[in-house]
């Protein structure tokens, strides 16, 4: 039982590391786009609808690499092939 | 019995470390967006509503990955696969 | 009896730790947030209500990144659910 | 007497460090909002009633994330459930 | 079986690692590009369709290096020859 | 008599530590804060009632995050109950 | 076995590194480069040819070091010549 | 005689780094409030009464947070109660 | 076989660590001379031709060092004299 | 003698860090305070006495920080009750 | 055989180290000594031939130090006379 | 005999460390000071004597915290009394 | 032969860090240097010859520590004296 | 013949860590005041021989604290007197 108890641990940590540092910078570079586009709201309002529609496509590309952090997650949670050859045996 | 006190363990600790660590950045980044979003309002009032938009739904997005690392540590606790496996043993 | 110091040690020190840390950067966050909020009244004083009002709701918000910290910190000490199973065996 | 030692220990280091490195950027938060108050005031001193309400709003604010961490350190000295359920044994 | 635990672990810690690690900074780079993006487009409205059209190249450009390191982890879990080639034996 | 030992080797690192550590920022947070107050001075003189009565209650409040840490200090040197519970034995 | 299972390892591991955080400052490096490249097309809209000609150049070079520890990471994982050495015997 | 040595090797070293890490910051923050107070005498040099009694009561607050370590620093080393009960025995 | 083994790994983490650190900075060095030379672009175009051979003639001289990591790696992987030595025998 | 000898150490090293370390900051802010006071000098050569005499007090206090580290070491080498109390036994 | 192994393994990771660390802040200070030559060039034309001269010399020179990097790194991978002498033994 | 050379060892690190560490700071603060001085010279060159008086006391001020640190390792070195003890032995 | 081993792997490690790490700051200080010649120069090329020769002066100073690290690390390798008396034995 | 190795190895690994960290800062430094004095020789050519005499002067003085540790190091090389000591018996 050794064994499944390391892969266990190992999954665990991992995938708790692998969210809670892969989503930090994400989310300092969203509030440094944010911060952006509000100071250049304030400057040249009359471009808000290409500014705000530049923003939301920006911080979709940018949520999109916190998402691989948080699918890595759940693959290592949910769909850990390592863990399924371990219990499979 | 070693081996459930051993997941206990790892499941304890790296709950609380995603979640300290992993909301960190997401609040420095929210006082960034809300920094900006005050300086603006003070430049350019009459934009106000604008801006407080653009703001709270940035807002929402850097909660989310926030949020993305208080639901890791809420698995780990609340519904830890491997726990549930090695318990159910 | 190991088996339960060990669980109560890993308890107590990461329910210290993620309080420890976590609260550090929503803190400094709203120092940020205040600090601009005051030299944006400075700047404009007739859009005082404005820029509280959004203080007020921005600074609810990074506080919840605080409080999903000291709440991880309150289960690990009074609602464990590890150490909850290793008594009650 | 071991586990009672080793408990005592995780406590005391932990309520040590707790307190602290989680009040460090508290008191940092609150230098930089008071500096903030104190340029704001020099430059609008019209609106000091506006702006030294707001400060210790806001240092209140920020003051009870530090309390936040001398709370955990309270509990862990002086109402420790581990503590007591590994004394009352 | 120690040798496909200790292969297994390797892989999953690896894996989740090098996403964790490897996204950072190519978020971090992308709210920079944005940010500068967004204030460009505050400053010149008219080179709207140059701005956004070099700022998409460049963030795909720079989303392929949070790419490769997304590779390497799938590699690692999925199609790991070093895994492959101890479980074959 | 080790479990006597280690228990006071823990309770004079940390009261060290808390002490040292925890006095670091507040330190450096009414450095900030006093320079700040200077700088305000000197650019508005006739405000200097407001700024001083500002400053002496924002540095108490900041010297109180540091008296939070010199009080853990002293606690667990002078009235350290995991000592006493061990010496009473 | 043994000896096979460590050279896995520490491939698998340095593979993951390697591109791990051999691709973060390129990621940066080419963040920068385009933010300058946005904010120079803003100010001389009429030198756009020559600046996104520039700019593309120089991506390609930044992208060939991060090119070179993907190149390692896969020589590391499929054409490996200490494996193959101790497969091969 | 073990145990006397310990308690004697951990008051030395928590005395010397309290003093050597907790006097670090108040003197940095006393150059950047003499600093500060050096740029305003000579932008101000009318205000020099009210600047300098500012300075010096802001010099006597860092100090007092440098005496705090100090002031620990001196019990381990001359008024230790773990050490006395130690030799007591 | 021990040792052959050994110095194997040896080999791959340092090929793996030198290429992955070694490029880091060349990287980040690469893009701030593009990025100044892009703003230097925009603001004197008529020197574009030197701008972008010096920008040219530099960029070469950064990269020689990042190709000094590649050849050291390259060197300990197909070319390592302490392997051959190690084989022969 | 195994005990003199580890007092003997701990006091060595202590001694050298508590110095090292703890005059590391004060240099750095005398030349902070230094450098402010030269640019005061120049900017302001009228009030070159004020300057000077508010310079020189702030450094003695600076250095006093400096001089506890330096009064800490010089007690651990040459005053040292706990390296007394093992020798004398 | 084992002296040989560990020489062996002590020079490759020294050399990889030395060359990988060793290299990066002259690539870093070469890329600042370009930037600061492109915009130069772009705001005196007219210097460019002095320009550019100075900094030929000046790269040369920094590179210099990175080659002090690399010749250390290929004396102890070809002409180490730690390892020939355990050879010749 | 290992006492002595352990007495001995300890002496020689922390000797080289105390004079290796404590040296940078210093250094770093006489440059900020000189480079403070040159370019209030360039900008007031009439007080210059004014300026070099004041340089010149304050570079001996900051000397004087490198010399504490090479004080204490010529102490540890040449008149060491805990390296006198265990030899006297 | 063991103890030759040691000394020779201490001396190759020691030999290469020094010169990796001794001459990264060099090289960057070079850099900073002749960024500033650069801009200097394009700011009043008619000092050319008296920016030029001070700039070399002062690389010559500088390089000068870079090679006093390169001198150690050939003394070690070249020149060991605790390398000689250990063969001679 | 064990204690004469390890006071060989300890002396070499501080000779080399001294030269190499205690010349990082002076070299650093001393660029800062070069990058000064270039900076200031552009902006006032008249001052030119006030300048570079101040420099020098600083400049010997920086590099004296480099001399501190090459003179350390050299003494732990060719003047060690636990060196002497161990070997004279």
């Amino acid at each position: 039982m050794d064994n499944i108890t390391i892969i266990g641990i190992a999954s665990i940590i991992t995938a708790g590391l692998t969210t809670g540092i892969g989503t930090m910078l994400p989310a300092l570079s969203e509030g440094k786009a944010i911060a952006s586009a509000l100071s250049s709201l304030a400057q040249q309002p009359d471009a808000s609808s290409t500014i705000t529609r530049t923003l939301f496509v920006g911080l979709a590309m940018i949520e999109s690499t916190a998402i691989y952090c948080f699918v890595v997650s759940m693959i290592l949670i949910f769909a850990n092939p390592f863990w399924n050859f371990i219990i499979a045996k």
